[in-house]
């Protein structure tokens, strides 16, 4: 499903990432000027999409809204995100998230103590190690 | 709209609201176990119904995912909320929050600042405090 063809999306799809994805993702930044030390984002990944691994000095919650996504934290095997989904991302835990291979996906991502700076962009997620879902649940 | 008919929730629709609110509410908490000192919560608004005037010692921010509600800060008049509007309320802010007359209307609610305590509730908001954005606006 291509994002322009989502008649439900909640909010406007945003500029296309420029880096740090491996796919097309849109990111849309809902607030301005944060006053609460919190960030307020929505991202859309095209089926297949995921972000490079990456840390949050604050931590990141997201708020999964649309579509069935993949989760994974360093060292741990990939968690499957549904719709509804709520997860908690500790500070300076190396993760990355994004769609499956079949769906797209589309959460709010929450930014919490945004005083400590933005995330902390390392490798891309590996060919090896996005499909590493598919075969350990095949 | 019943709530029960709405067939494109996100959320589970949670426990009927037992006070704070005039009118049918329904809150789901999504976070357990606070691991960012932030919370998040959906809230379910039938038509017409609305929080009591209350404020929030951490601040608060809404992210409003589905139909048209009202807003409003002490002294100033109501606002309109549309889906996919995100708005940002100052800690210690005395507010109300809730359905348009003819729409059911739902947000989530993210709490940062969680250590500092939930919401200090004051008086329910009046027919002629709800009513006041038709008035102004007819």
């Amino acid at each position: 499903m291509k994002t322009s063809e989502n008649q439900n999306a909640i909010f406007p799809q945003g500029q296309k990432a420029p880096q740090y994805f491996s796919g097309d993702a849109f990111v849309k930044m809902l607030i301005e000027n944060p006053l609460l030390n919190t960030t307020i984002g929505n991202v859309v990944f095209e089926p297949g999409c995921r972000n490079s691994w990456h840390s949050h000095p604050g931590g990141q919650i997201l708020i999964c809204i649309n579509g069935t996504g993949y989760f994974q934290e360093k060292g741990k095997p990939i968690q499957l995100l549904q719709t509804g989904d709520v997860i908690q991302i500790a500070e300076n835990v190396v993760h990355w998230h994004g769609a499956t291979p079949d769906s797209e996906f589309t959460h709010i991502a929450v930014g919490p103590n945004a005083d400590k700076g933005g995330p902390v962009w390392l490798d891309p997620v590996t060919e090896e190690e996005y499909n590493s879902y598919r075969q350990e649940n095949a």
